[in-house]
């Protein structure tokens, strides 16, 4: 999936009927470049089913527009409130759908590995995780607390990934044992 | 929005990530005719997007393929558990969008709604509609549970849409007069 010279696209997604983050980075190695951020938001007087064409159609436009590579999203923690639960689920489901249409993968992370890609550890709360990303992507105008979450989702699928390159290359040349 | 005729087809629709059903029918006054349905099913260990992918691609075939007039969703009942509703909220996402993309308006009725316009009662067991649904049409093999539940959405928004058209007409020739 790599580019020449071994660098990724990768989009981020923090879904919401109300605003969905997204963040594109570019990652070689272990540099990371910020690429693009923004939020695609939606009136709450709007048809349901309007909302979710409007977050579609905004995906499905920058994922054509940027082309990532692989994309990343949060593996949702569901409270306890199940009416809530069923909204975020609708976004979410459309918000997953853009890029799997386009033939871009994507891959899911818990909240807690996420904050530990980031900011280190498991407990970070979000500020701590959003002042992180615009540390890591130093020049980055990043305005938006959603857009940041996004980003925050591509830097951990960012880590995940070159962790797991690093290990399929020393698998490789035999610098790994298995047991 | 009606055809030549003053008829309208229907598509009713039922949304789950496992099993997707969905019917159509074509009503023109008080009369309601079977026209197709059936169930768009996806394999449990698939990964979540590519289940999404499956049952949006299948939705926009078959609406392409039918082109109902109008489309109408059970408002879905959350009940305790929110991981169950966040799996439905995803399913249920990408069927309301599958019909707004196409331009198709989509109504959302309340569980009790359905009831009354099927059964005649909104405490009616999914038994007492499923037969019900086979009763108001006749001569449809509707072998599945899904596919009639889905019919049943299309019958409720055929009842609500010729209400809605009698009350109109009656507004329009005087035989109706508001307070």
């Amino acid at each position: 999936m790599d580019r020449p010279g071994g660098s990724v696209r990768i989009l981020g997604l923090d879904p919401g009927l109300q605003h969905t983050g997204w963040g594109l980075v570019e990652s070689a190695g272990s540099r990371l470049r910020h690429l693009a951020d923004g939020v695609v938001s939606t009136k709450a007087d709007l048809p349901l089913a309007d909302r979710l064409c409007i977050i579609h159609r905004a995906l499905t436009e920058l994922i054509e527009l940027h082309r990532p590579d692989e994309a990343a999203v949060e593996h949702t923690y569901v409270n306890k409130n199940p009416g809530a639960a069923l909204k975020l689920g609708q976004a979410r489901g459309v918000v997953l759908l853009a890029p799997a249409m386009l033939g871009v993968v994507v891959a899911e992370y818990q909240a807690m590995e996420i904050k530990r890609a980031v900011v280190g550890t498991g407990h970070a709360d979000k500020v701590q995780v959003q002042d992180m990303v615009r540390r890591l992507l130093p020049g980055a105008m990043i305005r938006r607390a959603d857009a940041a979450d996004a980003l925050a989702i591509a830097i951990c699928h960012a880590n995940h990934r070159s962790t797991r390159n690093a290990l399929a290359r020393a698998y490789q040349t035999g610098g790994y044992q298995s047991a």
